[in-house]
């Protein structure tokens, strides 16, 4: 029996876990409810089943595990986690363990990072020793491999790429201050930008309607929609995201000069409407040496960076 | 005998050298003219003049040189150095390896990154595993330790600091883009709000004829002693200096979370004067956690940053 290891991604909704093997190759898969909203117990009995599940057929020699929130990765705590209930100062690596009753190593690091981890190790950033993952979804996420290693910051707060300020004097961010990249180019910022566009009387009534009745996670699909269908508002509203994304690339690779900047999430969906100014703007604000350096991609392992990159924590202990 | 480095900080106008020992102490130190104007066959013969009057008294073992340019400094090539004439792609190590008739290894490294060595090896920034280096001159200059290691980017052009865009639609830089931290927190950038103040009738005729009697390089100074007397115009220049200081600071420390942000440069003489604004706007600006374990230091070592931070890089290898 070959030696696998298990990834998992913790998800507000969902828990996604496989069993991977040492190129990267998912192996078998599962999903179930995370119930992390109810509270850490219950999402630990549903890390747990996962778990058995996914290695009752397999030789598991490491588990990794992505948690949306701020880690002590070395000592397996939870430091916070506002999406998960009582996960603060969490002690999850020591729990889960007793709970699946195996002596198997496991590794915890923030969900941002894994999908950085996933795209350099088995992704577009397999080639590069310096990659900028940015996830673009109902916020702007952030992961940093400088010199072939994790940059997670002095205290596990590093890569908050949506919190690079764009228009210091702009929009209103989720984090209370103001003009961060996160309160343009991200689920916050475009309808940020369509209630703008309704103020100022920019929007048909029928594409008001439609966004009214569309639910939120649908909304950026469709804008894609109708910008696709020659919409001007929405058409408008992508190069300006593409324009501001270009900005925070730009300061970006100004200050670390890496070889990768890799662009997932849910969002990334809508890479040809806004990458014109998105790559337009890069160019226009980068220094020659670093630009020339540089390369823009989508990523290419997109819901599965997460898990890729869990995975290749438990890989590298092989 | 003792076991000492040399450390050499390359000026456009003066070459500065010291013996160091391995504890940071200057022993002896030495200043000529760079003469790197004229070319790079006069600064090479400078530097090993300068050398060689060091080492006469002293055993050597290494040799630090800080270099203001983009470097291959693996294989001792300056790749480019718009400072010193006809030095694109020049092997300096070889060459001046040659000139000094000495088996001792030399190591380059730019001069900014260079400075921030010096301050993480002997400075302020002596036990923090990330620093980040800000050099206040005539532009905005800078280097990065992350994990205790120098990060200078994927083909060593990364630090640029100065060209973090701060207000995209701002002044216009140095560089031919607009709104990097460059056109505002540097000479250059408060030579910009000048002329935006004389234009908009905002500086008293005094001040405009004190600031026309003098050279450029004292302007700092006398901007400094003018708002210590109450100016207001000064003093006002001197906050929005800070202000914009900060709002490159918090990008920084939103993306990166370093424990330690050192500013340094000649300017950094009138750190009372826009400190206050600084510390608010990093306040206002910064995400809790990365915030919390910041520091904001002046550099200990002033002028001596860069040719430490050079004998540092000599030192690895005893």
């Amino acid at each position: 029996m070959k030696k696998h290891v298990i990834g998992v991604d913790i998800g507000g909704t969902n828990l996604r876990g496989a069993v991977v093997d040492s190129h990267g190759n998912v192996i078998s898969r599962e999903r179930i409810a995370s119930d992390a909203h109810i509270g850490i117990d219950n999402l630990i009995r549903n890390l747990a089943l996962l778990i058995n599940k996914l290695r009752s057929d397999h030789d598991i020699t490491g588990i990794g595990i992505g948690v949306p929130g701020i880690l002590d990765s070395e000592n397996g705590i939870i430091t916070q986690a506002p999406n998960i209930r009582n996960a603060a100062n969490f002690p999850i690596r020591k729990v889960l363990k007793n709970k699946i009753s195996a002596d198997i190593p496991i590794f915890i690091e923030n969900d941002a990072n894994c999908a950085a981890l996933g795209e350099h190790a088995f992704g577009v950033g397999k080639n590069y020793s310096s990659l900028i993952m940015i996830t673009l979804g109902t916020g702007v996420g952030g992961g940093m491999i400088l010199n072939g290693r994790l940059w997670s910051g002095a205290n596990g707060m590093g890569g908050e790429i949506g919190h690079i300020k764009i228009y210091p004097e702009g929009n209103k961010c989720n984090c209370g201050h103001r003009g961060c990249l996160e309160s343009y180019a991200s689920l916050s910022g475009l309808k940020i930008q369509i209630k703008k566009g309704i103020a100022e009387n920019r929007i048909n009534k029928s594409l008001i309607s439609k966004i009214n009745n569309t639910v939120e996670d649908k909304l950026p699909e469709l804008l894609f929609a109708e910008a696709k269908n020659g919409n001007r508002f929405t058409k408008k509203l992508w190069e300006d995201f593409g324009t501001s994304l270009g900005i925070g690339i730009s300061s970006i690779t100004n200050l670390l000069n890496p070889e990768i900047v890799v662009v997932g999430g849910g969002i990334a969906n809508a890479w040809q409407m806004f990458l014109p100014s998105l790559k337009q703007t890069v160019k226009d604000n980068t220094l020659t040496g670093p630009y020339k350096k540089l390369k823009i991609s989508r990523s290419k392992l997109k819901d599965d960076a997460g898990i890729l990159g869990a995975a290749s924590l438990a890989m590298k202990q092989n």
